[in-house]
């Protein structure tokens, strides 16, 4: 224990440890497998919580405590700070079968050719994972096209009547009531009806894949709101993009197609039952992510690899494959419906929401020499994004202190679409960069105080929806922007994306990334021009591309995806070593410089990362594990179940099954485990036998009970058993898992670590030398160990 | 066990069951924990063996078999049948660190700053590796190109002096003589130098990345064959491609850079001693077959899916992004290098050793109409595929029967560059396909019989390396070849490359695929215009990207990494979507059709696939482990180790130690799992303190002892033990490793499979309810159970 750096609260661990540790009224054993634990910590009468790895002798506990665990005790009365915490609120998925006797019994029954027949279901599911999502993603594109080119239309109009006759601010009140009102409604309905569509949802997603359970998040109601959500945002004009909430779209579709039913919709069609398991759905979700990612940037493979980095833990190849399916179809349906849409019917030219346009690599090429300069470049965007983050965090504090009722933060998000409108207007009502409208491609040139022919530069990059903004970016001519507009550009839509990044509105930050990057980074391709005197190879446009990744980099710090999406996007794969030089260097600084990036969305989320802290080597599964553990015998009292399962103080979802007779002295090791949800659906059904009559047989129960409870199994509470069912015996052989997995007290943290997390487990008995349960690992207890500044850090448990 | 379709023969399991399990004179039990078991199955005397689930009473042990375990237990006398056999001459690797007291406080010593400093390491080697892989596959390129041109040139002028004045069976016989003369250098030195070194090396590299320990795989001998050895191939005019084999080239290399020493050489250069074990070592031979693949195609993100589909079964993202990083380092090298050379240096235009051109997607661009023929192409691809993998599992077949012999496969190898040769002669000659010279792209036109400043268009194909005919055939303008000359090439190349793949020589299927297939993809595509009366779309030149992608897919099998492998080599994520749909189709129709593709080279390694065959829920762990297993005790007399180790009946290597103590009768449980290489390096320094002296402290090891001996660990013949060291004892409570993962016996074979496999484990405990041994799992009891035709198989176990 010496390397762990802080203690923070150790109270944390010993009074809530409560998702399957069980304290009571006796200070808990770290190490209960001393001789006295073995005589005295079980008490098999069966009116008792049977509580291994407790003693019932306090002072004994407490001296073997002192002598075997010298641990600081000094129970801090402040509140931990915030960042210091793990949350406790979020149960976990469980990524593992319960191999029970119906599951195995249904899987012997299943030969080869049905199992050829549910091979085909997953890839009929697979590929209308695929269709939905592109077709979702053409909604959402040609909504907000057609309603923002409505909204620039009119305030177009508005501005070119009001320049010449004077009055300019009504203009801006008219853009700004629009924008205000317009994301009024978005932001109303993700407050009121489904708050976790806020955001982009992919860290919700991340967690999900990771094996969290985030409430609501693959619902039916979450992917109406998200997807009106994010169409109003953008139409509100704010600093934000559609791609993002793409990925949770994708895998809100796959969820739902995949269980084929709705609860929303209180639907059940009654097909692909077979798939109603979280190891199943977390497959198609995983699918769905991925076609959401391929649907948003036109990037199938990149949508593969975001999905194994971060979720499928263990590579699968035929899942991948599917997976790979799923992206394809989503983006080739994308494109077809685009293509016919935009009338030119068969050349599949919108792979995706965004598309960074044609970079030619023959005009466009790098050379070695501006390797180093692209790594400049990568510093810059990982300082950047590191900076973004840090005022991004502060805010976020700010918002979770000050602005957490609902109606302020509409009135917030309302006030930023306002300040978003405002100055853009202001910025462009100063700007004097003036550009020939011939031979441009900007959509809504705005003439304003120019002279006739020419159209407001600045007007390009603040008076468009933001993808817009990057294409032309990327691929206006050399000159069409003057250094001042785009140094002043990426300083005011750093501040604003900044400040809307958070806000409680349906909404991405690629983006806004991409953008910012790709106005800092043509202004750096201007200067460079501008010192090599004009040189053909200082394209402005190819710096614009390598500011985005930067940028993006320097923000999300994702890696080998964001560099394949990035390829993708730009369509060449010539890009593709520079893009990897940027976006390593902007991840690397970013790190050095920032934050815990992504952790300030996930602070407290049991989140389980790639591997366990370096240092935890010193930490054994004995000093991790949550103890004393709650079990059942095999054959239980109805009441004993029924109270355990009533204890509100605890909420166990999981229980060693130990054995059950009484009777005899022999050592009693670990015969199963048995989930919560399998005792409720026990329960529910009766199954169990009066305690006199041994000799009846128990109510068979088929697999499809279990499934058709599943995912949202009722509260013990819904369940009523009367006096005389309390005293019967239920019989646990037939559902525990006779198989669960273990590890040896001895083991290391790593090692536990490994185990769990390759295998997606949610549950890890620790058992000693003669298969006794001595504790129990699950997520929590894996989660809570990190690397700090001063080494290993430990959180405190908290039901916040 | 009732939907196991064939017991081929019992007989292998029971004598021939000796990696883990051990046969002796006593028919072994399936299941071993009966009551007898549990009472009389040890021994705890000093002088036996400890073999626990081994019962001393024969006939009990007979009843308790008929009784349990009702197995047919004929003992066929005919040898079994070649494909049914599992070869157990291979050994393991073992990608779980044995966490032992030594391991535990090392990792414990090191601190943060430390892991930062092994972090970087880890980049600096595959930076490394990158770089080399990049050397050497530009050497490869620049020898081959640079003999490869002598040598057309000499035929070239000769062909042209004898075209005039007649004799050209001179030209003939000088063809085929320096094409067989070379190819007898590279056929020999691997014939007798390093047979390893033979094909492309991929199924070896599979296999390592698998958990097979392919002897001499991963040697700089190896490497050295291998890279004179492709050269000579493709130089000598063979049907191959030098693409494959850089694949074993970049995995050779990054074993040598990660070790910090070569055994070859005897030099140890005594840096990066901490990646010397299976684990590490395997992470960056993951990053050099992705270098490989990088430099060979141009392609880093396929070059990393590669490994990934293969290799890591445990994605990790740190990993993944080193790999890549290992990947873009190798392309970009050779990239930058043969730019250099060629004279163009900063242009950046050659990042693989196949090239395929420059696709424009303007101009070649695919609608949607198109995606029926695609899918046609696909399923040709799939029934060429499987016809040429038949052809050659037969001549496989033959080889093994009658050419096992090194001179006679040197004879074999010069009289397929003989018949090569006069194949190409021949059509040439008879081609009366002339073409004109001017605007065409050909390096060696032979004019033969056309008129002047015309060339014949066979030659083209025929008379160049294999990678220049493949861009010929994709980028050559419309009308440059006649549909016959393509079919008879068609026909020609296919059988040769057939005869060729399987040659004692180094070199790759790939390009000869990829060739057949833009043959008759073009031929298909010049047909496809001809009906349409040449409409615009039917571009020749795609067609024939979409046969080789069919054809190669039909040959190879693979699915993501080949996508992507093809998507980069082309430069454009346009195709995307229909080569995934070829390879797709190709796949399953090939599937369909064809015999067990990759498995003819593999057929009799155990080798783990993703998942366990979908119907084997029905055996569980009690019976798929060997059994009964040798275990030893925590304090062991050395004579009893020594005599275990130098059983060559039986070849153990990982033993389960078990408490020690013969006084008690207390039930001993597993304590740990001690290997046989740990043993050794014990034995060697003398780690053992005489009996009478228990209170002598034993001599301490370093991790070093152990790292310096890996992997070629001594074998136990060379160590003399002496008559009274053999009565002392041997502690092992330190080197073992005390917390091996464990399954009970209840587990199905699913379930061992998946924890096996995820965690790359070479030796699981099975143990009963009380922690006691009884069984052991290692990879060739998994590897053994097959899906055949008529269900779920099981192979034979041989020595061969």
């Amino acid at each position: 224990m010496a390397n762990v750096a802080k203690k923070v609260s150790w109270s944390g661990r010993d009074r809530d440890d409560d998702e399957d540790g069980r304290a009571g009224e006796t200070t808990p054993l770290l190490n209960g497998t001393g001789p006295g634990a073995a005589g005295s910590g079980r008490q098999l009468t069966p009116s008792s919580f049977l509580r291994i790895g407790q003693l019932s002798n306090v002072d004994l506990n407490e001296d073997i405590h002192e002598l075997e665990t010298e641990v600081p005790r000094q129970r801090p009365n402040e509140i931990p700070h915030n960042e210091k915490l793990l949350s406790l609120k979020y149960e976990s998925l469980d990524y593992d079968n319960s191999e029970n006797q119906l599951f195995l019994e249904e899987e012997r029954r299943i030969n080869h050719a049905a199992f050829r027949t549910v091979e085909i279901k997953r890839w009929v599911i697979c590929a209308m994972i695929g269709i939905l999502t592109g077709l979702v993603a053409c909604f959402i594109d040609i909504v907000v096209e057609n309603l923002a080119g409505l909204k620039y239309r009119v305030v177009k109009d508005n501005i070119d009547k009001f320049t010449a006759k004077g009055g300019l601010s009504f203009s801006l009140l008219l853009w700004a009531t629009l924008n205000a009102s317009v994301v009024m409604v978005g932001s109303l309905i993700v407050a009121f009806i489904e708050p976790v569509a806020a955001g982009s949802g992919i860290p919700q997603i991340k967690c999900y894949l990771n094996g969290v359970k985030i409430p609501h998040v693959v619902r039916l109601k979450t992917l109406v709101i998200k997807v009106c959500g994010v169409i109003l945002s953008v139409v509100g004009g704010l600093a934000v993009g559609k791609e993002g909430p793409m990925i949770h779209s994708g895998s809100v579709i796959a969820a739902g197609i995949s269980q084929g039913r709705s609860t929303s919709l209180k639907r059940d069609f009654k097909i692909f039952e077979y798939f109603r398991r979280d190891t199943e759905k977390r497959d198609f979700v995983s699918a769905g992510a991925a076609a959401g990612v391929s649907a948003a940037f036109g990037a199938p493979v990149g949508g593969v690899l975001f999905s194994l980095e971060e979720g499928a833990s263990f590579w699968n190849q035929f899942l991948t494959w599917r997976i790979f399916f799923a992206s394809m179809i989503s983006t080739f349906t994308l494109n077809s419906v685009l293509s016919v849409y935009h009338g030119n019917a068969w050349d599949l030219s919108s792979p995706g929401l965004i598309n960074f346009g044609r970079f030619d690599s023959e005009k466009m090429g790098y050379t070695i020499q501006e390797i180093p300069i692209f790594i400049f470049m990568g510093v810059v965007g990982g300082i950047l994004g590191a900076l973004f983050n840090a005022l991004n965090y502060w805010l976020t504090m700010f918002r979770i202190r000050y602005i957490h009722r609902p109606c302020l933060q509409v009135v917030e998000a309302m006030l930023v679409a306002a300040v978003t409108a405002t100055v853009g207007f202001v910025m462009i009502y100063c700007s004097r960069d003036c550009q020939p409208i011939q031979g441009s491609s900007v959509a809504y040139p705005l003439q304003l105080f120019c002279a006739d022919g020419e159209y407001n530069s600045m007007a390009t990059a603040f008076f468009n929806t933001p993808e817009k903004s990057v294409v032309n970016l990327f691929h206006d001519p050399p000159g069409s922007y003057n250094p001042m507009t785009l140094g002043m550009f990426t300083l005011m839509y750093f501040f604003l994306a900044c400040w809307t990044y958070g806000l409680t509105v349906s909404a991405g930050v690629f983006i806004p990334s991409l953008l910012i990057g790709a106005a800092w980074g043509r202004l750096f391709g201007i200067s460079l021009s501008y010192l090599t005197k004009g040189s053909i190879w200082a394209d402005p446009g190819k710096y614009a591309l390598m500011g985005a990744a930067a940028q993006l980099g320097g923000i999300v710090r994702m890696t080998l995806s964001l560099t394949v999406i990035m390829m993708e996007a730009t369509g060449n794969v010539t890009y593709g070593f520079p893009i990897m030089l940027v976006l390593m260097t902007a991840k690397i600084v970013g790190d050095y410089f920032g934050l815990y990036d992504m952790h300030i969305q996930l602070q407290s989320v049991p989140f389980l990362h790639w591997e366990a802290p370096v240092t935890s080597h010193s930490l054994t599964a004995r000093e991790v594990m949550s103890t004393p553990v709650t079990c059942l015998r095999r054959i239980e009292r109805v009441g004993t179940v029924v109270d355990i399962l009533s204890d509100t103080s605890s909420n166990h979802n999981g229980f060693p099954v130990v054995e059950s007779n009484p009777d005899t002295t022999q050592v009693a090791g670990l015969r199963g485990l048995i989930l919560r949800s399998q005792l409720i659906v026990l329960l529910k059904h009766k199954v169990f036998v009066e305690r006199a009559n041994r000799s009846l047989v128990q109510r068979r129960l088929k697999l499809k009970d279990f499934r058709d409870a599943y995912p949202r199994f009722p509260p013990i509470q819904s369940i009523h058993v009367s006096q005389d069912e309390r005293e019967c015996m239920i019989d646990l052989s037939e559902f525990m898992n006779p198989s669960p997995y273990t590890v040896p007290q001895e083991a290391s943290l790593p090692r536990v670590f490994k185990l769990f997390r390759a295998l997606g487990l949610r549950h890890l008995v620790v058992v000693d030398n003669r298969n006794e349960v001595v504790g129990m690992v699950t997520r929590k207890d894996l989660a809570r160990y990190r690397l700090g500044k001063e080494g290993l850090e430990e959180l405190s448990l908290a039901q916040t």
